[in-house]
């Protein structure tokens, strides 16, 4: 496809080139000029007809966008932004620097102007952020015919017309009906009869991932958001809460993973955008870490008088370390999908003891044997195998335990995730480590 | 709310419970349902009007719907399981034990059997086992009135009625209109006319997770699965593809913590579960992990002579776990979301190796410090800043590399996450720290 597409561009085969681009799907013209060489993308751009350039833009990934516009004639810019659906246009303006926001929102015509000022004075991250103000609103007084005629009249220019929002005359939301209620009722019935007056709906301060979660619960295709009384003033559609489910999901990985979270694509990232993400994280981390080695300072005496202690300690920690991540893993993950409720709490802990207890008794006979075998001392066998049973099953509970005391104290409990545990478990697993061998081996 | 359901329940107020229930959304019904002790859920669903109840019933989580299956007499039964969804009974089925699916599959009537044992047909996982088979389905031939009354007539049935998919007379696929379309048509206009005939489909045996970022792509609320002739047999809609995503993510979460992925709700797991999920991948780490002791033992005179080195060892390991732990946190990311494509991966490679080495210098100078300050030996601290830039940036590249490594070898990349990276940096973070000993400290 992208070398036919290049073949006719270099042949300025400009006719051929629209009959190919108009029976193809947006989604798939956004990933074309996203693959072309850039002067190639705003050819093909300003070859799409008005319509479908519009959704074109909108389809294509951030970096590509700025550079299109960039690329475009200001009359091309002025309609590519006035034509956007708001909460696109509100994504596109998150990514760009303040000076060139200004200069497009300069370029917007009154009413697309204020809407995008008022879309943009929202917090991040919130329902205001990431609504639409394209939605069809219908009045409680309407019948059935007079509603399906304002849905003909209004449906080009609504994100969705599947969904429709009834307001009284003050503007405040009192129902939503569905196209499918008004198409299988009788003409001259009203609204007011038909509707569903207990809306559910949500505000424009609240947070996004709550959004998801509602909408996901059940199952709509659009939520309705209203301000502090009430009133109507945007909706957010089915697609935009997959981004939010993905963004968010990738957000609580990268955390899990100790790092801090960005907007940017990994591709788009400088060098120094991975550093500052990654260094604050890694250097807590290492100041934290280098109680271990203070700890093995107290220990000295024992690690002279029996090198063979120091051969196990990367094999101890380490299994700790593997089993408080998993442990943890699997409750931050349940807390964030809802999985785990706060009632439920006493009995994961409770059933993490008896897995703790079991997988440390598995572990510690493992690798107590082959301690037994590689040093050909029992008492160290016996000193690894003892030691790893505490130790993995005191990381499984470590593991269990400090996500969900970080989910009480509201703090977010991927933060309790694999780097930290395993540095608590190090320390935590020395001191058992030694502890143990002291009373086995020299005593 | 409940407290006040549970209070009518007490005194057997049940038309009053009817009447709170009729405005409630189905969602939240389940939700009291799921807090309410078991004896009263079941009064619960009873009293709701039928159409209702299937709702409730879908919304359930998968041990409520069992319980409560459970609780119903043999009619009620009956008739949720050839009302609900083909869909939302795949997915009930796929958690029940094989010999109760058998009881259930004996209560469908004959059309509803066949449909469910159709869709069971479908391996796990993938297009055919989501799809619901009430999808809507018009001719080329129609027009917009027939259309219209096809589509009134049908609506109270069909999972959908948004996304039409239109058919030729041998059943193959040839296009796709919305309701939105048909509603801006004129009457006489044919579907052949307005359909769109570049129509996006999967097929049954495609992976749920191809499925949701097709759909995630393109924006759709519903998508049509073709078997192998191009015959449409079914759609997966919007809501499903939420849940994809979410069970996509907790799976591959689940595996960058070292845990086997399961089916089962984290409260639902047996402590059995638990351990088989956990202990085959802990057992895999502790045989290899058993290699640093191996490499320990082999500089033991290092090790007797400088009884300090074995201080820094968790220091070193630790920190170098975390900087890998961080870069394969992030590439199995952007592989799993589509950010990171394999033309980049050279890209990627470069910026991290210039990333680790800044990190690892910056690390290498806190810790080096560090040690200086806390043994008072100037070498020590000069080993010790050297291993730890070397381990640092070493890390990084292991942790960027060997998910992209698994990619090509189409491998799930998250299996090269944390707890398997930690595990490879100890064994060569070791190596290089007594390497740089032996140079520094004992030449």
């Amino acid at each position: 496809m992208n070398q036919n597409i290049i073949e006719l561009l270099e042949n300025k085969q400009y006719h051929d080139i629209k009959s190919l681009l108009e029976t193809t799907h947006p989604g798939d013209i956004s990933d074309i000029i996203e693959s072309l060489p850039p002067h190639f993308g705003g050819i093909v751009y300003r070859l799409l007809p008005k319509d479908l350039a519009v959704s074109v833009f909108e389809n294509l990934d951030s970096s590509f966008r700025e550079m299109l516009l960039k690329s475009l004639k200001s009359e091309e810019v002025i309609k590519t932004l006035n034509d956007m659906s708001p909460d696109d246009r509100t994504r596109l303006f998150e990514e760009l620097p303040a000076h060139v926001v200004r200069k497009y929102l300069a370029l917007l015509n009154d009413n697309e102007r204020k809407i995008a000022n008022m879309l943009l004075g929202y917090k991040d991250y919130t329902a205001g952020r990431l609504m639409t103000t394209d939605f069809l609103e219908l009045h409680e007084s309407f019948t059935v015919t007079k509603a399906l005629e304002t849905i003909r009249k209004a449906a080009p220019n609504k994100e969705t017309i599947y969904y429709c929002y009834v307001m009284s005359r003050d503007r405040k939301l009192t129902g939503v009906i569905s196209l499918r209620t008004i198409l299988l009722s009788e003409p001259e019935q009203t609204i007011l009869e038909l509707m569903n007056s207990s809306v559910i709906s949500v505000q424009t301060d609240t947070l996004q991932e709550e959004v998801a979660s509602i909408m996901a619960q059940y199952d709509f295709l659009a939520i309705p958001v209203v301000d502090l009384e009430n009133r109507l003033v945007g909706i957010i559609t089915h697609d935009d809460i997959i981004d939010v489910i993905t963004e968010e999901d990738t957000e609580d990985i990268h955390l899990m993973g100790g790092v801090s979270a960005t907007d940017r694509s990994l591709v788009d990232l400088t060098v120094w955008d991975n550093i500052k993400r990654r260094a604050s994280w890694l250097i807590v981390l290492i100041i934290f870490q280098s109680f271990s080695t203070s700890i093995l300072e107290t220990y000295e005496s024992a690690l002279s008088s029996v090198v063979a202690l120091s051969f196990f300690i990367p094999l101890l920690i380490g299994t700790g370390g593997n089993a408080g991540t998993q442990s943890s893993t699997v409750v931050i993950r349940a807390i964030a999908t809802g999985e785990l409720q706060s009632q439920d709490s006493w009995k994961v802990i409770g059933r993490e003891f008896i897995v703790g207890f079991v997988l440390g008794s598995l572990l510690g006979i493992i690798g107590g044997v082959k301690a037994y075998l590689s040093s050909g001392n029992l008492l160290i066998g016996v000193t690894i195998g003892i030691s790893l049973s505490v130790v993995v099953a005191i990381a499984s509970m470590t593991g269990t335990v400090l996500p969900l005391f970080a989910e009480k104290l509201k703090l977010d409990p991927a933060v309790m995730a694999g780097p930290l545990i395993t540095t608590v478990v190090d320390i935590v697993g020395l001191i058992t480590y030694f502890e143990v061998a002291k009373f086995v081996l020299l005593t």
